[in-house]
């Protein structure tokens, strides 16, 4: 059997990426199986952060690398936070504080809403420098007033393009349907099954 | 015939392009055969560099892309001149002027010679955002008496590693069958032919 390392800790992340590439035979493997130092992240984009990842652990483990980097990009704030979605209110930041963030910098500019988007680059990599890659986009706008209990990060001031309600509000399937990163893995399957048209 | 569209005017590289990819029935198309404007360039890496060129190309012109960036990183000037080698001594430079640059900055730290590498990111990008990429190095070192009349850039510094004679001392055959960009493109055309091991 083929075995690809996730990038990841996050047990959901690999479940998921896991169920997308039983049927072709690949047996996901994550990081906790692997006792390797954490990668750094220093990269402006999200595709150098994704490559800088990629690149460290196929190199510690010689084993081909799953690796994806994602996050929020809101007009108004030019594209904030970016590559620094999951920190935006400071190292160790919660979720709330990072919310809490975003919808202090809205008010500043008396904002209700702003047009945003959920990005996610993700890369196989394999060790000898080559692989496939994939971007998956969820459109929507961002909220000052957050609503929903479920999912993370983000969710609660994320309306999806089309809808009335946040990502907090919807179940875990209805997201992962749509989500950017659901979005990117299933491009990357489909390269991988040989589906681009060259 | 499926077609590519390479992100160059350079018809020396289009050529090297069309070469690899002819027995797999695909037909490169060079951006001389559009009306585009020249795509930003502002990353600080490789690969940002390389995904800016390809995602406004890919949304201009709708057909799959195929771009490279690279340079010339050396060890004892931090890495430098990078993703700036095209134009190290300023807009409009000659390849004179950056040798000339790279010699003064060596000579300055005291040194006669430093440890370097030729890089080239490489990466075919399809209108939906996904695609395959490579990377390609050539090892050696760069001195800071220039010698050979052939090649462009860097090469009369270059010496690549296990040889004596300078990259410009070389026949093109020879230099294409070392290149960062001619290994980095075997790489790529390998992944399109299905090579890669998962």
């Amino acid at each position: 059997m083929k075995r690809i390392v996730v990038a990841s800790k996050n047990r959901n992340k690999i479940r998921e990426i896991s169920l997308a590439l039983d049927s072709m035979g690949i047996e996901v493997l994550s990081l906790e199986q692997f006792d390797v130092p954490e990668a750094p992240e220093t990269g402006d984009t999200f595709i150098e952060n994704v490559y800088q990842k990629s690149y460290f652990y196929v190199k510690l483990i010689g084993l081909p690398v799953l690796s994806d980097d994602s996050g929020l990009v809101i007009d108004a704030l030019e594209g904030a936070p970016g590559v620094y979605s999951s920190h935006f209110a400071g190292v160790g930041a919660s979720d709330k504080d990072n919310i809490k963030r975003v919808i202090t910098l809205l008010n500043n500019k008396k904002l209700k809403e702003s047009g945003a988007a959920f990005k996610c680059f993700m890369m196989l990599t394999f060790p000898d420098l080559k692989g496939y890659w994939s971007q998956g986009e969820l459109k929507g706008k961002v909220i000052t007033k957050p609503r929903g209990a479920g999912g993370f990060g983000y969710d609660p001031i994320f309306i999806p393009v089309g809808d009335l309600r946040t990502l907090a509000e919807y179940t875990i399937d209805e997201k992962n349907r749509i989500s950017h990163r659901g979005r990117a893995l299933r491009k990357l399957v489909g390269i991988l099954k040989g589906e681009a048209d060259v």
